[in-house]
């Protein structure tokens, strides 16, 4: 049995997704699905690619996968099929995608073109229902890619791990923060590797603070409600506190600029 | 293998959907399990009425709907099963059911009343897992609708389409206001149909507002922003704010009375 | 086909739970998976334990659950198994899962111990999907529980009813509060069976507030926004308003104490 998934910015409230899943079911009987989660915060393709890249790599080979975030609905933005070596990604081509694209290289990328794939009816305001349901659907059952589309190289890229580092200081954002508060950076540990061992003190500049934190294994390795440094399972540095919110703490939204020093 | 859906007002926070599919699992195992929403607010049959008409019509012939807003729980209310051509409901007899099912017509009401095909201990506070779970199972395994009850015609009816039309206006309301803030009226399309045209623009009067708004075709054929009507991926005509809340910049609740002058 | 249930407190909004279902996968293709819930208030054990008590008896036989509210997750709490004649238990030797396991006795603990059933690399924030998962994974493939651990006989114990009861009175504390706002205390009905009659009066102390409150069958049997005391569908008495949210009402959190008068 072959696996759907989900992930969008329709909110958890949501009944679209549930729409998707039944024309899903109407072509594939028996495809299982997986809800990866439909709370992106609305319209921000980043967050999404971020979710994307964490989580697309641990599915089996053969996964197929819809992803939503899609402020250009019912314009002229292309809707595309990513196909790597083991995962396949349904969605718009804004960027979204890209990043989960590379971290599984190579791939290649089609238009989706074909309207015998899609809804008879198409709206202008739900293409995840109307084209990528039915696209994914027909995908899990066989369908050739190329009978969907044409291979296109003009996809748009979106890069996650900009960063600017010196032997002093590292300079990124924050990619995510997640129901705990812990601030997920785009900063990748392997970068800072020589230089961070636990219980060392790093500066880090975050919104409007200044703080002494201490990088550590896990959550634990410091008091409750104190500030933490830590290798996120993601791969990406981390800041918490333990069994505390930290970005509510630092008063820190999605996207601002982060600088660690270490040196 | 059948799918069974879930629809209730328990809250997206709730555990006891999980109960519900356990029963369920417990008398059909092979069942696949697919959750519409638990976020219908509480006790608003209109609502929730309004989400089953515009979602169950999707799902593939054969599909049993478990439906649960359920304000009278433990009282004489009835519990009834109404079966369509294509899709098969289950839950309280309040007129949640009767908008989707008159649109799947034609359908057959049957009570439910054999309490062999109930929970052994019923409590008076949540039949969804005492009594609507067990049946929909028991149906998904083929026992007959004239064993569990026989069929009635005095059920409950209710009608989310009631407007007012003159050549010049329509008076309607809110149906729905979906996570992304845009507001559904229960206005169909096909009744403006002579008088819509990309671009034109409509008063509207809605909440305490007044309001100059362009017909369209899609989000992004405004301004971010910038209010909108559209036809709704449900057949609805819809107001909305392209990437924005409009329902919180217009300040409205479900319910409430909107008025659209076209002539 | 078997199924793998998840319990956690990673919030509706993670996208955690995903990466563990994608591990599930990996390992048990066919696995059915069911979410019991996500809303477990953060590191609150006491919920957990609750929630799991009241869900997971109702699961088929052979059901393997996934249950995280582990705030010492990385450090040396140990992982367990635990197995009951009908369900078994996976998720950290801190309370949450003792509870459940003593309700389906006789029970028997394993620790989990052998790294050949865990992810190669292993996070220290993330043992669901680097511990937990994978481990699930591999008992519902038919793995023997000795070849996970050892038995062990040291675990953690948790007692959720703790109530003191007197010919007049019992006091004992809030349990669960749902997403209506019912409060879901820790006292047994069966404990004060031969003094409820419906239409009863009772006197509750809770919170601040003196009520006095009748015990009834439902909801509706009393007026709209008026308190009641009824036998919850968990067993427990529980304390609400007819449509209305009773734990706002008398603004009251989760473990606070409650003293009901009924002599």
């Amino acid at each position: 049995m072959k696996t759907i998934t989900f992930t969008t910015d329709f909110g958890i409230n949501s009944s679209y997704p549930a729409q998707m899943k039944a024309i899903v079911l109407s072509i594939a009987t028996d495809a299982k699905l997986i809800d990866i989660t439909h709370s992106i915060s609305k319209h921000n393709i980043m967050e999404g690619a971020f979710v994307l890249q964490t989580t697309i790599p641990y599915f089996p080979d053969g996964t197929v996968h819809i992803c939503i975030v899609d402020p250009e609905v019912g314009s002229v933005r292309r809707g595309i099929i990513i196909v790597t070596k083991t995962q396949i990604l349904v969605g718009p081509d804004n960027g979204l995608l890209t990043p989960v694209a590379k971290k599984l290289a190579p791939f290649q990328v089609y238009e989706i073109k074909n309207p015998n794939f899609m809804l008879k009816k198409i709206s202008n305001t739900f293409h995840g229902r109307d084209v990528f349901a039915p696209v994914a659907a027909h995908i899990l059952n066989g369908v050739l890619f190329e009978e969907i589309g044409p291979i296109i190289h003009d996809y748009i890229d979106l890069n996650l791990e900009q960063t600017e580092i010196t032997d002093k200081y590292v300079i990124g954002k924050i990619l995510y923060i997640d129901d705990f508060g812990n601030i997920i950076t785009n900063i990748q540990k392997y970068l800072l590797q020589k230089y961070l061992e636990p219980g060392k003190k790093l500066i880090v500049f975050i919104g409007k603070n200044r703080k002494e934190i201490p990088y550590v294994n896990t959550y634990s390795d410091v008091k409750k409600g104190t500030f933490l440094i830590t290798n996120s399972s993601s791969g990406y540095l981390e800041i918490s506190a333990n069994q505390s919110k930290a970005s509510e703490m630092l008063n820190v939204k999605l996207s601002e600029e982060i600088k660690i020093k270490f040196g």
